[in-house]
């Protein structure tokens, strides 16, 4: 496979690695060289931040390496090992930070075809890493059981390639028991195969794919209940907020989704438009059917339902968490590219004045929407609102007027890991685990930029 | 039905109210009036408390009824009411505070035969009052669901009788979502049935039977995993206390009790004490299969697990919650009558410090067992701590101690709901919803005692 001439200039200067030496070792597993595929390929949604978008442009790996088992995966570890090249993983690349692109180029290792279902009992499910989420699933329904949460990617993202969102009953991914086990293959000459469980699984989470080939997990599930979508209109965002609060607060109701969206985000829902009133905010819900009376009780005249169906995401519908997390500044980036978005958790003792504060400090230029969640055990929101962008140091302003405010912001306007971490560094865990996984460090050289690898 | 001439004493002395009458208009219905069976059936067990015990010791029923429909229940609260008989509700008598106790006389109803199942589905079940909690489990389990919270005398206590003890997942009995619809019979000349839902369902909650006789009510399920019953032992109490806590905050661990027990109290644990090491703090915890590992992940090394296996709560054994809650008090008592307890709901924002103080600041006298629970979304502590009792003088410092330091207390020593309630008073909608269910006040009289009838 090779690109048409004329598109051949980047892609014809000389690789710095042996990419010839490294496909004549993994003969018989698929690649892809065409430059302009393996440029498109080396991408994710990193454009929702003109920061990233202007530092990662031209990023791109060399080569796109398709295995189809661990088998080959171990083959491709062990052949970028020996020649010292980067294996950058990549999945469905639905990341917003850069998490799937070669910042020093190599090789691009596509996790997708690996998708089988190894096994499943109720709870639990173990699944090879390419599985996507939606599949998932559908697998585990007719026995009553589905994922505990997921990204507003699930239709496109795999379980591989998932970064914990958090939800609004089990808390964050990160949390204790929301991941069982994960199989790792490391980058060594000659790769081992590590299971890792509980506490040891939590290594490989969050650490944008830098701290060994995931290629299997084990997840915990939940009951599958019959969700029902719900919107409810308000005048008044901080009425949305707040009924959303105590519907988060509500432990007897059975609940998967609870989010405030501010006006006018809802004037950007395309087809979710005609249920939002001009004018009005909104507060999107999933609610178990069994839960939706005593919903409504909470609710009360507050609000007024405009919408409530039983939940839908099969092929040809947009599911209602379509328009949540950060599927909320897709919508709005599909009219207007002027936007970007910032990454917020705030603090659970004070949620609703740091609300009311964040809301009342940039009027019209971060526009609020919030996501309920459980995290560490308490109550609180994340909030991805949109940001009406003008130069990176106003927008760093902002995130340096929040986090004075007790707001923790994940950058999502930053390549490495350490400086998009709410705690700007990586965990001590991570590091010393990169060593073990990956020990000359060619796993996205810079993605998990205060590594560097031991003297040997 | 008589009793022998030597136990007559008391029963014969002529009852206040026109039994005779009574027994004539529910002719058909079967009532028992033999004097030693009706003042048996008369008691629960206020006897955990020395001050309960002396002011309830003599009050009884003259005459039990026992109606098979809710039409015959009918007929009996026309005949109470046209007759003004005080009318209290009775089940299996699994109260501590002499709920069930009539203070005046008159009609004890006995719903116990009511136990049909209405109708079941997915998340949820409408049931007559009277079935047992355990059969509803057992009824359910078939399908996967189970009741989302049961008192630790879920083998004998029936769903009307059922009086909230909060849960570590669903929060209280009182919280939206947690009751679905109740029905209930007005005690009235023409008693009304009436069909509550959501909110106005909540009215019946905790009015120990004050507020209408409850024939039926619709409860939402919860997924019934299967549950390890497991034991670990710790040196130090607050060990066992942040443990558990721990777990308690932990969302992504499927649980269902989380109970710290500190030293002596296992010794006191019968068939159980085998796993209580001696001296040793105990938690014990029901902990879903699939979140056993990361539980253990997260005791670490702090605890040594003594017992884990699969919860069982059949016929001849005694499930490891009858060592929990308000059973805790009873496994002592059996051996040794000196002590009672207290009913503490702990402030949620300073829980280990003030769990610390209230250990510290009554050694040897007030024996600490805590019950993780949420409360209105926030993960804090139940307690049922043992008391060695000297004084009632002493008993309400102690109370009056806890308060001052911020824990509320729910006084187990006292006839009344309203200086029960940790807020001193019945709430306007209950006092509201009597005069609407029980015009004449005929329902165990003295136990809501802020009531008095309107004038007709």
């Amino acid at each position: 496979m090779s690109a048409a001439p004329d598109r051949m200039t980047k892609a014809a200067q000389p690789s710095r690695y042996d990419i010839a030496g490294f496909k004549a070792e993994i003969v018989g597993i698929p690649v892809i060289d065409e430059a302009q595929v393996v440029r498109k390929r080396s991408r994710d949604f990193f454009w929702y931040s003109p920061i990233l978008n202007a530092e990662l442009a031209n990023k791109s790996a060399d080569i796109i390496v398709s295995p189809r088992d661990e088998a080959e995966i171990v083959r491709v570890a062990a052949a970028c090992a020996r020649r010292r090249i980067p294996l950058t993983v990549r999945a469905a690349g639905t990341g917003n930070y850069g998490q799937a692109v070669p910042l020093e180029g190599g090789v691009l290792l596509d996790i997708t075809a690996l998708t089988a279902i190894e096994w499943q009992k109720p709870g639990a499910i173990r699944v090879q890493a390419g599985a996507r989420l939606l599949d998932i699933d559908m697998a585990t329904r007719p026995s009553g059981y589905e994922l505990r949460m997921h990204p507003s990617t699930k239709r496109s993202a795999t379980v591989g390639g998932f970064v914990a969102v958090g939800s609004v009953t089990y808390g964050g991914l990160r949390e204790p028991g929301n991941i069982l086990a994960a199989r790792v293959v490391t980058v060594e000459e000659e790769p081992r195969i590590l299971e890792l469980r509980d506490d040891a699984a939590q290594k490989v989470n969050r650490a944008y794919g830098t701290t060994g080939i995931i290629t299997a997990l084990e997840m915990p599930l939940a009951p599958a209940w019959p969700w029902i979508d719900v919107i409810v209109a308000f005048d008044d965002y901080m009425d949305a907020f707040q009924a959303g609060y105590e519907v988060a607060l509500a432990d007897g109701i059975v609940k998967k989704l609870v989010t405030p969206v501010s006006w006018p985000i809802p004037s950007y829902f395309g087809a979710l438009k005609q249920h939002c009133p001009q004018g009005k905010c909104i507060l999107i819900c999933m609610i178990a059917e069994a839960s939706l009376g005593p919903f409504k009780a909470i609710i009360g005249s507050r609000g007024q339902v405009t919408y409530e169906a039983p939940s839908e995401e099969g092929p040809g519908t947009v599911p209602l968490y379509e328009y949540t997390w950060n599927h909320t500044t897709l919508q709005w980036l599909k009219s207007d590219r002027s936007i970007t978005y910032l990454q917020c958790l705030f603090p659970h003792d004070r949620l609703v004045e740091s609300a009311r504060e964040m809301i009342a400090r940039f009027p019209g230029e971060v526009l609020a929407h919030h996501e309920f969640i459980r995290f560490g055990g308490r109550v609180t929101a994340s909030a991805l609102p949109i940001l009406r962008y003008t130069t990176p140091e106003r927008l760093n302003e902002i995130i340096a007027l929040h986090e004075e405010a007790g707001v923790m912001i994940a950058n999502p306007h930053v390549v490495s890991l350490e400086a998009g971490s709410r705690h700007k560094r990586a965990d001590a865990d991570q590091l010393g685990f990169k060593h073990e996984v990956d020990p000359h460090g060619l796993m996205n050289p810079g993605k998990m930029a205060s590594f560097s690898p031991n003297p040997r």
